[in-house]
């Protein structure tokens, strides 16, 4: 497989969005489907699906299309959720909380095994109940991502708190992050990161709205 | 300026996170940065950087570089981020309450005005007192837009509310839809539509760690 470090992180979202797309064809019993289709599904060229996907290797059939469930599976081979990953939430305020309860959050590939807070009023309080998950303390991290062979942490903690919060999962052997706290974290290099910026998204729609006026 | 259908998407998402480097330089007093070098902060090259603002006309000198505070203005003025938009939020659950307190997200050029939800015992909570906003009812939400001359709704409501409110805010008058729950919506394409999808941050990750190893 390619290394990430020569694929364009868009490319990344956009096999993202593919994925969903080719799930809900699949879903409807759907059993091929053009580049041209899944382009326009998502407002995108269809040169712009097979330049994507060529990153990756060869898929589809000319004047056939894409199997679509192989394609689901190839897409998620490549993403790394043909796997489950294991995940830490830091941080039970009402981000984690929204997290722990969004449906589209934790999708196939990703499960929730624990989730620890530094305030002492929270923990032991059972926050996913469908889980059985209760917040643990802070002191209880190493162990827990020990015990369930945890790989991903999710930081959901407030900004002050980040980097130091940041230092104790990458202690604790946590192996990629996710970060929503509106910070720039400096990690390890051999520990990937990735940053959800909930303010893109609102700029992309003033831009919108500004340029089309 | 350039039409928004002609400008890919991430293109966009570039600029946001060009502005955040910017406005961090601006605030350490810098006064030019060279393409090279803010391509660098994030890991991209300069010519990234020079081929993404050249949609948007002619940026900087060669030699010296741009202009760190001309940069910060004309990429506001490209976003629609130098005036200030009025946002309603649908929903004060969890994801709402984050929302509300986060605060990378109501950066400058977004002014939350009004709240609203559906659930009776939810109205009339002071939901975030520093502004001094309580949440409303669903039926004040078409008073609400015009009162605070709202623009933009944020949808953070179930799945299964969604279309409904969809077609709510639309009919209140807002121009634009900002939607965090894991579903697609159809809106009157005179209306944009941006969706979150968090779970996209997480299979980035798991690419990165999946082809890495």
């Amino acid at each position: 497989m390619a290394k990430s470090d020569t694929i364009p992180n868009a490319v990344i979202g956009r096999l993202s969005l593919y994925l969903r797309q080719l799930e809900a064809l699949l879903a409807a019993s759907r059993g091929t489907v053009s580049s041209k289709e899944l382009g326009a599904m998502l407002g995108q060229s269809d040169a712009q699906v097979r330049k994507d996907l060529a990153y990756f290797g060869q898929f589809g059939q000319a004047g056939v299309g894409y199997g679509v469930e192989d394609l689901v599976q190839s897409i998620r081979r490549i993403l790394g959720t043909d796997r489950t990953w294991n995940v830490l939430l830091v941080g039970a305020g009402n981000l984690g909380r929204a997290l722990v309860s969004y449906r589209g959050f934790l999708r196939k590939g990703f499960s929730l095994n624990a989730v620890v807070d530094a305030d002492p009023n929270k923990v032991g309080e059972l926050i996913d109940s469908a889980r059985g998950i209760r917040v643990q303390a802070m002191e209880e991290m190493g162990a827990a991502v020990r015990e369930h062979h945890i790989t991903l942490a999710i930081l959901a903690v407030p900004v002050s708190a980040t980097q130091e919060v940041a230092d104790q999962v990458v202690a604790a052997g946590i192996k990629g992050v996710l970060n929503f706290a509106p910070t720039a974290l400096q990690l390890p290099d051999s520990v990937p990161l990735t940053a959800v910026d909930l303010s893109v998204s609102l700029e992309q729609l003033s831009f919108q709205l500004s340029s089309d006026a």
